[in-house]
C-alpha cells in the first residue's frame, strides 16, 4: 500500500488521517470520510490569509533576533551597522514552530482551549520569544521590550546577546514549562502537566531529532496511563524537518507506512500534513487542527458521560516541512532550505559580504513587514486580532506559571504516625513502610484537589510505601486480566519501567503547581542524572524571576540503597547520586539522611512542604534499629546535626574521639561499635555526632544549611580524631569540610565499589565500614589505648575472620551480628 | 483486522507472520505462505522431545540454583537442610530464557551458525548460568564445578550466596557481555557487537520490562545503521512473560495489531511466537527461528552477492510466554505462573513450612531429573547432543570474551601532526580539529581490518573532527536524498541522536573486541552516566577474572565543553561527568585536561593505546593558544603534571606563589593572569604549574597515577599559597588533594553553576575563574604586594568594569582580551 512517496511531498500540501478499524477508537463522522487525500479545507480563505500573516509576523521577528542590531523595522534601507556582530541562533526550527504557535492562537480562539505550547526541538528560542511578543505576554512582563519599534529592537538585541536571553523555551520566555537545551522530554513533561488537569491540552511540539533519544522514544507510551475522564489531554505535533545540526532525522528517513505504523503501534492515530507551500499547509494544518481537537473533545466528552474509559487512539499530528522554511533558498550556491544548512545561521557573514547584507535584506522584506507592523512598531489589529486573549494567551496561561495555581497541600501530622522507642535500637518495620502511612494520608487528605502523585518505576511496593495502596491504586489505562493487583483507570501512583519518565511526569506536574515524590533504587536514580541537572538549573534561574512563582521542590525518596543491595549484586550499588547533586546551587539542593523512621518522618515531612528544592532522602525500607522517641527526632531533624547524648559517654565536654554518622546503615555500625567500645575500653570518652543534614556540614558561606565554624568545631571538636562512618562514597564528605579546622582528623569510611553477592553486614565489611573494623580505626587513631587497645583490635580482626567463615558455610551474617541490639553499658 | 485476541492465547502455540507487502524486503517463500496461522511444524518431533529435554535440564538447574544447598539430583527426599536459608534470586523470566537457549541450541548447529546470547531481562543468571554449564564451557572455566554431582551441589550453593555469583548475566558468566543488572542496553550492546563482524549472529533477548525503558525505546531504531554486506545480524527476541516486579508491562498489554505495528514502525518483521504448552510452543518456536534464520541468512546473501544494501525488514521474534513458565501454577491459593507473583522465589518458605518443601520437591522431579541427568550428575548425551561444540557454544564464543579477539590498532606516529609552536601562545586552528587528522589517519590505517569507529550524537563535525570524513563517511542505512552529506552504507563514524546509542554500540563494540572513541559534548555526557558506571563496574570485576582477556579502553573525547558554551547558555554548562568518573575504581579510570593540541594529541595516542580503562579526555575546539612544543608535550604527558618553567619567574626553588592550572581554558587564563603579573608586579616570583592528567593529584595510595607527597611537595610547595584555575567543579581539587601538606593553601577557582548567553571571557568572569579575578586572587593571598599590589587590584576591578560595559553594547570581548596574547615580559 505505497499511498505516499515522501521524496515527492514538497510541491503539494496533504492531510491524511486513515480511519482505524478499532472499536476502541471514537472517530468523529470527518475522520471517517478521511481515506483520501484532502486538500480542501473548511477554514474561511480569509481566515487562512490572517494566519499567513501572523506566520509571516512571526518569521520575521525571528530573523529579526538573530540577526538585527539595529533597523528593526527595516524603514532604511540595512546597513552593516544595523546587523550584529556575533551571530548566533538557530533559524531551522523556527519557522516550523511559528507555524505550529500561529494555528494553534486560531483552535484555541475557536474552540475557546485552555492550551500550553511546549517546544521540543532545540533552540526555538526566536518562535516562542517572537510569538509571546506578538501576543502581548512578553511586553507585560518585560515593559521595556515594549510593543512599538524601540521595544522591538531591544527585543531583536537581547537574543543571544551577553546579558539577553538564550537561544531556548528558556525559563525567562513566558508560557514555558520546557526549556529543551537538552533534548528528550518534551512529551514526558507534557504528559506530567496534563495529569489531574481535565481541562488542559498540551500541544506539545517533537522535534525529529528530539525524537531519536531514548526517554522521547518511549514517552509515547504514557497514554497508557492517561485516563480521559479525569487528565487533560496530550496532542503531539511531530515536526518532521528532516535534518538535526549536519545529519537528516531517522524518522523522516523511514517509509511513510513505516512511520504511520509506529505512531499507531504507539497507540496514536497520526493525521498527516506535509508539503511546503504555504497557502496550501495553511489549509491543510487548519484542517488537520480541527480533526485533533474535535477527536480529543469527542473521546474527552464519551470518557466524561458515560464513565467509559477505555484506552483511546488519542490524535496526533505530523507535521512535514522544510527545515528552514521561507528562508534563504541557496546561499552561495549552497541548498539551505529543506536542508541541513539552515540549522543555525544561514547567512554566516552579512557584515563584511555585501551580497550576504542584500540577501539578508530581501529575506527580512520577503516577509512584507509593512503589512504586517503599522507605522509605530505595533502588530496590525487585524491581524493580532488572530490570538486569544488574556490567560487564553499560551505565554500568559497560568498552567505555564504553576506557582501561580500551587496550593499548599493538606498534611496530616507527622507525629501520629512516630514509632515508639520502648528500648533505644528496638527494632522497626523498615523505615520507609512507616513513612508509606504517612504518604497515603496524605494522598487521602488531598484527594479532593489531586494534587499529589507518587512516581516510581514499579518499585513503590519494593520501597516499602506498600500503605498507599491502601486508600489509592497505580492508574493504568492499558489492558488488564483478572490477576492484576492495584490497576485502576485512576490512581494516585504513576509507574513505568523508566526512570526517565517518572522523573519527567513529575516534573511537569510540579511545573504546573502540583506537589509529587518520585521514589527510585539509589543506584538508578543516576539514569537521571543529566535531568536532575536540567531541573535544577531551571529552579535556578525562576528563582531570580520576580514574575515566576516558586513551585514545589522535586522530593527523591531513594529507598532501596546501597548498603541493602547484597543480594542484587555490585550493578545495584553506587551512592553516587549526592555527588551530582551536591554540584548544583547550594540554594536549590537538600540532601537528607535519616538514621530511624521517626526522624525520616520529620524529613519528609519538611520536604513535602517546601518549595523550589531538589530534596533527595536517602532512607532504608529493611527492618532496622529505631534511635529516637519522635520528640527527640523533630529536634534533631530541626538541628540536622547533634550529638547523641545517650550514645556517647563523655562526662565533659572533652571526648577521645568522636565518632560520626550519617545513613541508617553507618550509623548502626557506629552504634555498634561505640557498644564494643563502651564493653572493652570503658575508659574512653566518646562522643557520637549523627548527621542528618548532610548540607550542614559544608561552611555557611557555602551553603544556607552550613554550620559556622565555631558550631562545627563545638560539634566535632578542634583536634580530636573524628571517626566518620558514611551513606555514600567517602570523599563526598572530606569535600564538604575540607575547610574546617579539624578536618585533617576527620576519617571518613564509605562505599568505595567492594561488593558483590553477599549478606548485608559482609557489605560493610568489604567497605571497611563495619563495626569491627570502626573499632579497630578508632584503636589506629588512639595509641594510648595501648595494651587494652590492641588486645581489642586483635578481636576485632578474630571476629572479622569468625564471620567470613560463618557466612561462606551458613550465607547469612552471624547470629551475633544479625541479633544484635543496643544496650547501654554504662 | 482483528486476527488476533490475546486474552486467548495461553491454550494453544501459534507462530505467525504476516508478509509485508514492501518491496525492500526480501521475503523467504516460507514467510510469504504465513499468512496462516501455523501449528505445525517441519522440526521432526523427536528434536523437539530432544529440545524439550534440554529446557527441562536447564530449569531443573535453574531451581536448584534458587534453592538447593545439598541433594542436588534429588536422590533422596528433600529435607530442610537440602534448602538454603535465605533465598535469593529471580524465576520469573528463567523458563523463558532457557526455553530460547535450548532452541538456539539446536539452530547454531543446524545452519552452524557463529551465535553469541544477550539476556536483557534482569536476574536471568540462573538460565545464563544453567546452560553454559550444560554445554560444559562452565566447568571448563571453573573446574571445580564440574559436571557431576559434586559440581551441581556448587553450582546450587554459590548462586546468590557470599563469595558466589550475582542473579545476572554477570561477567563471571561465561558467554555473557552484557549483565543487564541495570536494564535498558541488551539492544545497543547487540548491534555494536555485529557491527563489523559480517558472520556473527547476537540473538538478544529483550524483555518487556527492560522494553519500557528509553534507551531500549530507541534502540529498535539501530536497525537504520545496520549494512547486511559488511555488519552481522541482530536478531532481537522480545520475550512478552507479561510483568515487571509487581506491575505488567506495557508491551503485553496492547493490542495485538498494535504491537504488529509498533515493531514494523521501527522497520522489523515480528514472528510470534505465543503459548503456554510445552510441545506445541517447542515446535512454533523451532519454525520461527527456521524462519527467521532463513531469512537472515537471504537477506545477507543478497545484500553479498548483488552488492545492494537497501535497508531490510530484519526479523524479528515476539514470544510470549507465561512468567514463571512450568513453575508452581498456585502457593497458597494465589496464581504464580503467568502472574507477577513469579517474579522471585515463588515458595518463599520451604524451611519452615513442610507443605512449601514439599512443593518445591513436586515442582522439581516435575523435570524428571532421572531422564536427564546419569547417576553421576551428567548431562545424558543423547540430550547434550542438541548443544554445539567447540566455539560454536555460546559460553565458548570468542566474541564474548572479546580480548581474545582483539588486535593491536595500527596507530600513525602522533608527532607528526605537531602543530609548530612559532611563539608560545601561537593561535591554533582548535584543538580538536588538529587531533582529527590523526583520527583520520587511524581510520584509514585499520580499514584492512575494520576494528576502530568513531561514535557521537550528531556532533563529530560540531566537535571538531571533521578531518575524519577525508577518508570515511557516516554509515547509514535509511534513505537518502542528494542534497546529504557524507552519509554511506558503510562508514566508520557512527551517529544518532541518542547519547544512550552511542554509548551502548560503543561498548557492545570494544567487549567484542575493537576499539572505539565516543565525542559528545560535555554537558550531555551527563545522560550516560549510569552506563558508564555499569561499564566501570563491568571492567573492575573482569580485570580479577583471569580468564577474562583484557578489551580496549573506552575512551570519551569532550569537546564542546563548559567554557564554550557561551552561545548555547546554561542548559548547556556542565563539568561534572568527571565528578561521576572519579567515583569508580582508581583502577579503571582516567581523566586527562591537555591544555593544548600536541598534548591532546600525545594523550590520545596514549588513551587509543591503553586497554581495560575508561579514558575521559576534555578538550576545546575553539582556536585557542598552543603552548608546547611535540617534544615538550610529550614530555609533560608522560609526566602527567609539571612546572612550566617558560612562564613562571621564579629563579630559585622558592616561588612566592603557585599558580596552577587544568583545563585548556583555565590555563589560558592563567597565563593571561600571569602575564600581567609579570608586568605589573616583576619582583613576585611566580611558579606555573599545568595538570594533564588529573589523577596526578590524588595520593598514591588512592591511585595507580598518583604522585607520592614528596613529588606534590615539590610541585606545590609546602607552604606557600596555589591558585588553582579549574576546569570543573572547584571541590573535585580538593577533593582529590584534602590529605597533602599544603591542602589549607590551595585555592581553587572553576565552574560554579554561573552561565548564561554571553561571550566566551564572560563566562570566566562569571565564575571568578578569569585572569583579572586570579590576579585579584593573588594579591589577596600575598599582603605583601602593598601598595603595588592595591594598585593593580583596583586596575583589575576598573577593568572588569569596562569589561561588562563593552560586552554589553558589543555582544564580544574586548579586543584587549579577545586579542591577547602571550609575551614573555622577563
Amino acid at each position: 500500500m505505497a499511498w505516499f512517496d515522501w521524496q515527492d511531498v514538497f510541491s503539494r500540501a496533504v492531510v491524511q488521517q486513515l480511519p482505524i478499524n478499532r472499536s476502541a477508537f471514537h472517530p468523529t463522522e470527518k475522520a471517517d470520510a478521511m481515506i483520501e487525500t484532502l486538500e480542501s479545507t473548511q477554514v474561511a480563505p480569509e481566515t487562512l490569509r490572517k494566519i499567513d500573516a501572523y506566520w509571516r509576523a512571526a518569521n520575521y521577528l525571528s530573523v529579526g533576533q538573530i540577526y538585527l542590531y539595529d533597523n528593526p523595522l527595516l524603514k532604511r534601507p540595512l546597513k552593516i551597522e544595523d546587523v550584529k556582530h556575533m551571530l548566533l541562533g538557530h533559524w531551522g526550527t523556527t519557522p516550523g514552530q511559528n507555524f505550529i504557535y500561529a494555528h494553534l492562537n486560531r483552535i484555541i480562539k475557536q474552540y475557546d482551549l485552555d492550551m500550553i505550547y511546549v517546544s521540543g526541538p532545540g533552540h526555538g528560542g526566536p518562535a516562542v520569544v517572537g510569538n509571546t511578543y506578538l501576543e502581548g505576554t512578553y511586553s507585560e512582563i518585560y515593559p521595556h521590550i515594549s510593543q512599538d519599534e524601540e521595544g522591538m529592537r531591544k527585543l531583536f538585541i537581547q537574543f543571544s546577546f551577553p546579558g539577553g536571553i538564550p537561544s531556548h523555551a528558556s525559563p525567562e520566555c513566558p508560557g514555558s514549562i520546557h526549556e529543551g537545551g537538552e533534548l528528550g522530554y518534551s512529551l514526558s513533561h507534557s504528559f506530567g502537566a496534563v495529569f489531574d488537569n481535565p481541562d488542559l491540552m498540551v500541544a506539545c511540539v517533537v522535534g525529529d531529532g528530539e525524537a531519536e533519544t531514548g526517554p522521547l522514544a518511549t514517552a509515547w507510551h504514557s497514554n497508557k496511563f492517561l485516563n480521559p475522564a479525569t487528565d487533560g489531554a496530550v496532542l503531539p505535533i511531530l515536526h518532521l524537518n528532516g535534518y538535526k545540526i549536519a545529519n537528516p532525522t531517522i524518522l523522516a528517513r523511514i517509509d511513510h507506512e513505516e512511520l504511520d505504523q509506529l505512531m499507531r503501534g504507539y497507540g496514536w492515530t497520526p493525521i498527516f500534513v506535509e508539503g511546503d507551500d504555504p497557502m496550501r499547509m495553511h489549509a491543510a494544518m487548519a484542517e488537520a487542527l480541527d480533526i485533533a481537537v474535535e477527536q480529543i473533545q469527542s473521546i474527552q466528552r464519551k470518557a466524561r458521560e458515560s464513565g467509559d474509559t477505555t484506552r483511546p487512539r488519542w490524535p496526533m499530528i505530523v507535521l512535514r516541512s522544510p527545515k528552514g522554511w521561507t528562508g534563504p533558498k541557496f546561499v552561495d550556491g549552497v541548498p539551505i532550505e529543506g536542508t541541513f544548512h539552515s540549522h543555525q545561521v544561514p547567512l554566516s557573514d552579512p557584515a563584511t559580504r555585501p551580497d550576504h547584507l542584500q540577501q539578508l535584506e530581501e529575506w527580512l522584506r520577503s516577509y512584507r513587514p509593512e503589512e504586517l507592523f503599522d507605522e509605530g512598531g505595533r502588530l496590525r489589529s487585524e491581524i493580532s486580532d488572530l490570538a486569544p486573549t488574556g490567560d487564553r494567551r499560551m505565554g500568559a496561561n497560568p498552567h505555564a506559571n504553576g506557582g501561580r495555581l500551587l496550593r499548599q497541600l493538606k498534611m496530616p501530622d507527622f507525629r501520629e504516625y512516630a514509632v515508639e522507642i520502648t528500648e533505644r535500637g528496638c527494632r522497626g518495620i523498615g523505615d520507609t513502610h512507616v513513612t508509606g502511612k504517612f504518604i497515603r494520608d496524605v494522598i487521602q487528605l488531598n484527594d479532593d484537589h489531586k494534587n499529589f502523585r507518587v512516581f516510581g518505576p514499579d518499585e513503590t511496593l519494593s520501597n516499602g510505601l506498600e500503605a498507599v495502596f491502601d486508600v489509592t491504586q497505580r492508574q493504568w489505562n492499558a489492558a488488564t486480566v483478572d490477576t492484576d493487583e492495584l490497576l485502576s483507570p485512576t490512581g494516585r501512583v504513576l509507574e513505568m519501567l523508566s526512570e526517565h519518565q517518572c522523573e519527567g511526569w513529575l516534573e511537569g506536574y510540579l511545573l504546573t503547581g502540583r506537589h509529587g515524590l518520585f521514589n527510585c533504587y539509589e543506584a538508578f536514580v543516576h539514569i537521571v542524572d543529566s535531568m536532575f541537572n536540567q531541573h535544577a538549573k531551571w529552579l535556578k534561574v525562576t528563582s531570580e524571576l520576580p514574575w515566576r512563582h516558586k513551585i514545589a521542590s522535586l522530593n527523591y525518596l531513594l529507598a532501596s540503597h546501597v548498603w541493602r543491595q547484597d543480594h542484587n549484586g555490585f550493578t545495584h550499588q553506587d551512592p553516587g547520586f549526592i555527588d551530582v547533586v551536591v554540584n548544583k546551587k547550594a540554594e536549590i539542593v537538600r540532601v537528607y539522611l535519616p538514621p530511624d523512621a521517626n526522624c525520616l518522618l520529620s524529613v519528609m515531612d519538611h520536604c513535602l512542604r517546601s518549595r523550589h528544592y531538589v530534596n533527595v532522602v536517602v532512607a532504608g525500607k529493611h527492618p532496622s534499629p529505631q534511635w529516637l522517641t519522635m520528640d527527640e527526632a523533630v529536634e534533631h531533624c530541626a538541628k540536622g546535626i547533634g550529638v547523641w547524648d545517650w550514645a556517647g559517654n563523655e562526662s565533659s565536654d572533652d571526648p577521645d574521639v568522636v565518632m560520626a554518622c550519617c545513613g541508617d546503615v553507618p550509623t548502626l555500625e557506629t552504634l555498634a561499635a561505640v557498644s564494643i567500645l563502651h564493653e572493652h575500653l570503658p575508659e574512653l570518652k566518646i562522643r557520637v555526632v549523627n548527621v542528618v543534614d548532610l548540607m550542614r556540614l559544608q561552611p555557611k558561606s557555602e551553603h544556607p544549611h552550613g554550620l559556622s565554624d565555631p558550631d562545627f568545631d563545638e560539634l566535632f571538636t578542634q583536634d580530636k580524631h573524628v571517626i566518620f562512618a558514611f551513606h555514600a562514597y567517602p570523599w563526598l564528605v572530606h569535600r564538604l569540610t575540607y575547610r574546617r579546622t579539624n578536618h585533617a582528623n576527620i576519617h571518613v569510611r564509605g562505599y568505595k565499589e567492594e561488593g558483590t553477592i553477599t549478606t548485608p553486614f559482609d557489605m560493610t565489611v568489604l567497605n571497611d565500614l563495619d563495626r569491627f573494623h570502626l573499632v579497630m580505626d578508632v584503636i589506629d587513631r588512639l595509641p594510648e589505648t595501648g595494651g587494652q587497645g590492641q588486645a581489642l583490635k586483635a578481636r576485632m580482626q578474630e571476629k572479622l575472620v569468625e564471620h567470613r567463615r560463618y557466612i561462606n558455610k551458613n550465607g547469612q551474617d552471624m547470629p551475633e551480628v544479625r541479633n544484635w541490639q543496643w544496650s547501654p553499658t554504662r
